[in-house]
């Protein structure tokens, strides 16, 4: 089987053109366990098939690394868009990419013939707290203390389809956040659990973030948790409508565009390299 | 660049061909470095590259993933034995590899034209205390009293060319081999550090057993330390001659031909993948 390991922000996935490349849907959960694993496999988060769509020009289907059906990933949607164009599957620069029956549309930024980085529109934030879910005695959680061990902290809560908490600090380099992030991941005020941000706000378009994402611990990015941060930097007028967040696997630019109620987020694609693996 | 991910017994490297690929000498640290990251690069436990030897049939120059030489690997070895065979660098089914200066020679076990597992001469163990080195009263330590952290464990010091102290026990399965390794690594009984083995006899030809790496924490495999835990089990009468140990990540088999002095490991080597990639 041939396959394309790419990265986007460090968020890395083995991606496999659907079209060509024929595997049943019964075989997969296992191949995608043996495939991801960093030492006895190619190594990655999990892996992508490219497929063909009635509902838009590519279907994304995702798996994480345990082999578990996975719903949406902005880095790894940025990395579809690249792969169809790189790979010549489509000469178009806007694409849209279902995954799990969610539409996302996509731009392309072309440099030598060759996709650079892309535009996700990313959808309208939710902001009331039942919707989130987070509970709380208000309509929506922007600048809320909430304890956690011990301690309090201020946090403002959105969901991008998925809910986060944001909680700005000064300090996020030296955060020991193995330690914070499951009790706050748990904590009784989020039902379905949460992603937690801790973000330092460095000027009104850059901020810098670290995240501690549900049921996974900490990782180099997160494009939804990127779009939260900026909402909830806006929503507490820290920041501009156009911010640079930078992550430890490197930088998303988002944009909340408050009249059409969208974030945008643009961001890096990377080809890693091409192999072949016999299954 | 061509490459070739194999693992022996899960521990990984990329290889590369030293006969077609050309890399600056001076460009390599920066470059395995970049491969051998998991996230944004191949990934890896380093590179190898099998270049042309004047004093062996191939040399191995072999990296960890931080850039760094390293001087010998059984599980990488290997890998080198079954990559010049399968890839027709050569038609002999024992060959010789030099790394660093030190030359090791490798039977190789055929099936269906590849190579399915090879032997490995591993030398002579080396059992003075003053040689290995660690300090004691006696000429050779075998089971001798050890206390780490206010506890007496019995241990067995061997050399395979780098130290190693055996201890055995019951349950190693259960043991909390990040808390306690670091305490025989770095005690004051070993000038030079210590690779440490916790092992469980289960017969008389069999053993399991975790190792603890010196600088590097808990391994999936460890060759010399197979070799050094069969030459410590034989010298307290535990096992015969020929024994399997179980690792984390596969088994290897041992034998110390007593009348030769000389340890041979046979253990698997498998090719994982085929890639390219532009560095």
């Amino acid at each position: 089987m041939e396959f394309t390991k790419m990265h986007g922000c460090g968020n890395d996935y083995i991606y496999v053109n659907g079209f060509t490349e024929e595997v049943s849907a019964r075989k997969k959960p296992e191949l995608v366990r043996r495939l991801s694993d960093r030492h006895f496999g190619i190594g990655g988060d999990g892996v992508i098939f490219i497929n063909r769509s009635s509902q838009a020009d590519f279907e994304m289907e995702m798996y994480n690394a345990d082999g578990s059906r996975a719903e949406m990933c902005g880095n790894g949607i940025r990395c579809v868009a690249k792969y169809v164009y790189d790979k010549s599957l489509t000469d178009k620069t806007s694409v849209s990419v279902i995954s799990s029956g969610q539409i996302k549309y996509l731009d392309l930024i072309i440099k030598n013939v060759m996709v650079k980085a892309v535009k996700v529109n990313m959808g309208s934030p939710i902001l009331k707290a039942a919707d989130i879910p987070v509970i709380s005695e208000n309509e929506e959680v922007i600048s809320e203390m909430i304890e956690v061990e011990g301690k309090v902290y201020e946090m403002t809560c959105v969901s991008m389809g998925n809910p986060h908490a944001v909680v700005f600090m000064e300090d996020v380099e030296n955060l020991d956040i193995e330690k914070i992030g499951p009790y706050f991941e748990n904590h009784v005020r989020f039902p379905n659990r949460v992603n937690t941000e801790f973000v330092k706000v460095i000027d009104r378009n850059t901020v810098q973030m670290r995240v501690w994402e549900r049921g996974t611990g900490e990782t180099l990015a997160c494009g939804t948790g990127a779009c939260a941060t900026v909402v909830a930097c806006i929503l507490n007028g820290l920041t501009e409508e156009e911010v640079t967040v930078k992550l430890l696997g490197g930088k998303l630019h988002i944009r909340w565009d408050r009249r059409e109620n969208l974030v945008y987020m643009t961001g890096p694609a990377e080809t890693v390299f091409e192999g072949e693996i016999e299954i």
